[in-house]
């Protein structure tokens, strides 16, 4: 049996716009949408389980994940490596399955240069004064880390328009119902349908 | 005050497909959304009225028009004309109103070369067979008539890779709300809005 092929849905979004409880909504209201989880070399934050929100690694294993090709891309920041898994993206994508990757605005541009056909989505703040609020309304950043955030915003605001879609994070519940509605028009397109299931039938 | 550009939203489909009740839920659910009235020389249908669905002018008044260079496009079929005027289309597009358009598949082709931007949608039936029968179980047209409109949806079928989107009509509500989600998804594209509202304030 030949299988529809499933799609690629990127989304990134500057820290402490809230994407991790709009992704959550998203993989709960669509069926036939997977979570594709990462490989990272840095340590779990609390809450955090291995094989759920990310594959946390040593060093030593993803650079050995590196050597055998493992990886679709993978980037080095300053202290860690982040990367996606081919396993974690092509068979779901083969079997029909769309699969969501939350990548950062340098994973998300690798991506889309590997698979055009990839859907980049955007998650954006109602304005830089709220997502500042935001920040320092958690509590757990220092000053000097909301200003080292502030920057990183203002750095990875100007690749937003290399994004296909940007969405306002005002209500996470919203936010995700209108990434739904992407995702389910982005299947309608001719580009993306098989046309000759309609003319099938002889006239 | 500058207004923000509104969306040309292009819908075609067979005859008997049931585009009428789709565009008319469609009109009724996005206030914002403005059919564009088109001209023709054919005769009124029962039912049909000057101003809502068409402007119904005789072949002189509709040559006058194309001399005036009031036309968009404008397309001659064996015994009449179909036109759709730049003031339907261009004065509300300025004022932020999307504009919708019932056109046939040579129509759609004209204004995608037009207005690249604009969206196309092609409405067809779950299938040719459901297609046929709805054609039969109007009882208002003979055999040959059926036969006719038979060939004109093979010819025009080869036309629906050219559009952007194909939405399947099982029923009309499901079908209209479904292009509602594209013309609400489209609007999220970052080629079409204006991303400096995010970033208006001082950092």
């Amino acid at each position: 049996m030949k299988y529809k092929q499933g799609m690629l849905i990127v989304v990134s979004g500057f820290s402490g716009v809230g994407k991790g409880t709009v992704i959550q909504l998203l993989i709960d209201s669509m069926p036939n949408l997977q979570f594709s989880i990462s490989c990272t070399t840095r340590a779990p934050r609390v809450g955090e389980e291995n094989g759920v929100n990310y594959f946390f690694l040593s060093e030593e294993e993803f650079e050995k994940k590196i050597a055998a090709g493992e990886f679709v891309e993978y980037t080095k920041t300053f202290t860690n490596y982040y990367g996606t898994l081919k396993s974690e993206i092509d068979a779901p994508l083969a079997h029909g399955v769309d699969v969501l990757l939350e990548l950062n605005v340098v994973g998300a541009r690798n991506i889309k240069e590997l698979y055009p056909d990839c859907i980049t989505v955007f998650i954006a703040p109602p304005s830089l004064d709220v997502l500042k609020a935001r920040l320092i309304g958690r509590g757990t950043e220092t000053q000097e880390s909301i200003e080292r955030r502030i920057k990183e915003i203002e750095i990875e605001s100007k690749e937003i328009r290399n994004y296909d879609y940007c969405v306002t994070n005002n209500v996470a519940r919203s936010c995700a119902d209108k990434i739904v509605n992407i995702i389910r028009s982005e299947h309608l397109k001719v580009s993306r349908q098989n046309m000759t299931n309609i003319f099938n039938s002889e006239a």
